[in-house]
């Protein structure tokens, strides 16, 4: 028999600090087979003597026992309650064999190396910085008529609609959605092809996992999207970066037979982050490809519904009929980031094979987002947005374009701009990391060209600069506060590169 | 040059159809040019000249121009507006390279295998039939106190809130997530250690991907939880499933060498399906095994705030300092499911190296739902909310053994129900798998037991009941029309079964 006098005293204890006297011995004698106090294979006394011995009711103290057994650190045997080993024999085995014998405190704690390859500590305060790339007018959000839509869907819900949903989103939503990409983007779909998820991000993840497996080959852009590297190659997909040009991504026509792709991730309607258009040639070249190939093409559209030399151009999806492509969206960029809400566009058959294991993959819900969502667009609501956001992003990007002409001293040419958010500054003055790094610690969130290299940075480097959420009227400010910055890192290295690392072919395209 | 007459009549019908003249030449002359009545080469009209004879506006023409070169349709040229070609070159290659010459139609479309391994094709209406495991009261939620929560938080949100958040979720919500586990489940933590999710599946996708490589092993519960192998072996993993017996995973304690893990999955409060309590002893020589071959622990803690027989019980992750476990929990089950929000609760020194990873991987939002949960918990509406489940469930969970005992005639143990929102009832008189099957179509909706084994069904055939979302009151009538289901099926095979694969030292459990 053991000595539980300790019992006492603590139970008082825990009694002082609000516990019941059950939970106090309950919590005093599992402390004490844990730390060895009560060894493996001790024999508790009975409860009733016990209860005498300790001027406790007996009640608490069957509790203890009986919630110690239920967690198994004791067990009843007809010898009386035991305190149970725990078997240090296959960690002794586990020690003794292999390479971890004898170490002490064994490097625990490994992460894996696929999420090690991906280090963007980035806090969202640095997203509202000016030049933030990706960042929509924070200053424009149609916050009345998107919280009256909310207000509207969580009046329509009951509680059984709250269970888990339909994997492929909320039939309204999905029927808002192919109304819309049918109209404003030329996509070939009817609500059924249409898949809701959480943007882009976990469409790609999806994409990734579904459509290829461990090893599979996939064509990204080079430079190109960094979170569309992040899904591919955690999914572990090979990536087979290719260079962009004037007219978008330019295979190699050999590369069809010597390195065919399962996967193409494409932004053919503004490359990101160079901003060039996918040529029709190229267009139909991939599609044709692709098909014979049997690899999928994913079609980002991420920001195309801001067109500024005319109406959106037509998405690749639409091009010919049952095109090898998956289209994305996202509601990121065209009303805000923090909704969580995008969708893919998958061609019907492919759908109709996917559907079941989409089911084991996603937990459908959050209904109240979608209904509003879908109201929002069923009303108007969505493209009268798009309309001020055309505008105003057209202004914007004329004022970056003057204040650049203006405060940036140094040789560069700006591209992309006939759709979207964002400039590209082909050429730095210095190293884009650099510049970048120092103009976040002051302030400005432009971002570096090299970073969206996959093989490094030859070849481009430069700056990628978000005009979206920048007023106007700030933008010289912001650009002469970025020209002092790049002076000031100049100033204090006095090694002023003279290559910039950007071809020559890219130089003469038009700013 | 080429006869471009037919453009009239299709801009006339174009305008009959609303289009504007300008946007109807453009989408003939697109369509010819697709569709090779403009073939390659062609040299379109100068606009002044085509406008003429044509009647149409020159800035109509002008504008289709631009749009077409824009898209890559066509090229300014010395010679005038060229249609271009796009290379069949590469297409020929590679029809004529490799295993795919002379495929007329390729097998085109494929999905990939570790998709296709996972299939299955619910409707969430399946979820709302009585039985289904998992979902919660649905006609017991706190409706009227969460939609005041959520005004309060939209009432909190400025525009400059909606952008990407911390991808490790709200502060707000990470303290009142560590405050609470804290106080209910012994997990030690603080709030820097939690990460916000969209729920367990999307956690088990973040640590398969975050802790371990394609081709690491990982252990899994068998009979377990079916997600977890989704999420698992769709990273990439190896699956070693160990059997389960009264006391939790038994693991063979050779396998420390001879399989070592890099993770364990593992529902110890309340083993996922068979309801076992993993014992002190086997925690603590999991949590040694894992240390020394530098293995995680994913303690998936999906139900156990409904523990019926006393407190809950504390938690894996806290029986040590530091122990080698990531904690898993969920508001799927404590609320409800759409809500879409679950937790991690990460070592202090692995969410140090994971944090960066986590932004590259995840991006953070929905700070509306989170607010209003964070909220929610602080203000106490949760915990009278789990209250009042507890004693919904225990009452649901004694009626449904009551009906089992009056109104099924056939040979069965209930297995679990110390906690959580099931039975599993081991044994059945014929293939779980038809019997679910047939009470599907008939308005049930219980689990086969065998859908929950990895290596086919051996050993484990029976049902898993979800009790929560069934009225105590319309128990008897449930359970008696399963019967009559399972009679009739009987009836019409006429060849009961006398084994039903359940191994005799599981029989002798309680029930």
């Amino acid at each position: 028999m053991v000595d539980l006098r300790f019992l006492c005293d603590q139970a008082r204890l825990g009694e002082r600090a609000g516990l019941s006297q059950r939970r106090g011995i309950y919590l005093a004698l599992r402390e004490a087979i844990a730390d060895g106090r009560l060894p493996a294979g001790s024999v508790l006394p009975a409860t009733r003597s016990l209860a005498c011995e300790l001027s406790v009711a007996r009640n608490s103290l069957i509790y203890a026992y009986e919630q110690l057994a239920a967690e198994g650190y004791v067990q009843a045997t007809r010898q009386g309650t035991v305190v149970r080993a725990w078997a240090r024999a296959s960690l002794a085995q586990a020690s003794a064999g292999g390479s971890k014998a004898g170490q002490e405190t064994p490097s625990h704690g490994q992460t894996s190396r696929r999420a090690g390859a991906w280090q963007r500590f980035r806090s969202p305060d640095d997203d509202l910085k000016p030049f933030m790339p990706g960042v929509p007018a924070m200053d424009a959000l149609p916050l009345q008529a998107w919280r009256k839509a909310m207000d509207r869907a969580a009046r329509c819900l009951r509680g059984s609609d709250l269970g888990y949903r339909d994997a492929r989103g909320e039939p309204e939503l999905r029927q808002a959605i192919a109304t819309y990409v049918q109209a404003s983007r030329g996509v070939r779909c009817h609500a059924d092809q249409v898949v809701v998820t959480q943007g882009t991000q976990d469409s790609l993840n999806l994409c990734a996992q579904l459509l290829a497996d461990v090893g599979d080959l996939a064509w990204i852009e080079h430079p190109g999207y960094g979170g569309a590297r992040v899904a591919l190659s955690l999914a572990g997909l090979q990536l087979q970066p290719i260079t962009v040009d004037a007219e978008g991504m330019a295979v190699p026509p050999a590369w069809w037979n010597e390195r065919p792709p399962r996967l193409i991730y494409l932004t053919p309607s503004h490359q990101y982050p160079l901003g060039s258009v996918l040529t029709w040639p190229r267009r139909m070249s991939l599609i044709d490809g692709a098909w014979r190939c049997g690899a999928w093409i994913l079609e980002d559209d991420y920001d195309s519904e801001f067109r500024h030399d005319g109406p959106p151009l037509a998405a690749m999806q639409g091009l010919v009929d049952d095109a090898p492509v998956v289209y994305l969206g996202t509601f990121s960029k065209s009303l805000f980031p923090a909704l969580r809400l995008g969708y893919m566009v998958l061609p019907q058959g492919l759908m109709d094979r996917l559907a079941p294991s989409i089911n084991a993959l996603v937990r459908g819900g959050r209904p109240q987002s979608q209904l509003a969502l879908a109201e929002f667009i069923n009303e108007g609501a969505f493209t009268r947005h798009l309309r001020r956001m055309r505008r105003l992003y057209w202004e914007r990007q004329q004022a970056l374009r003057e204040a650049w002409r203006v405060h940036w001293p140094w040789p560069s040419a700006l591209l992309g701009g006939e759709c979207g958010m964002h400039l590209t500054v082909a050429g730095c003055p210095l190293s884009d990391q650099v510049l970048a790094d120092e103009a976040l610690k002051q302030g400005l969130s432009p971002r570096p060209l090299s970073a969206y290299s996959t093989g490094g940075v030859e070849g481009f480097e430069g700056l990628v600069l978000g005009y979206a959420n920048v007023p106007a009227e700030d933008m010289a400010r912001y650009v002469a506060h970025l020209a002092r910055v790049t002076s000031g890192l100049l100033r204090a290295s006095s090694t002023e590169k003279t290559a910039h690392h950007w071809p020559a072919d890219q130089r003469s395209r038009p700013s």
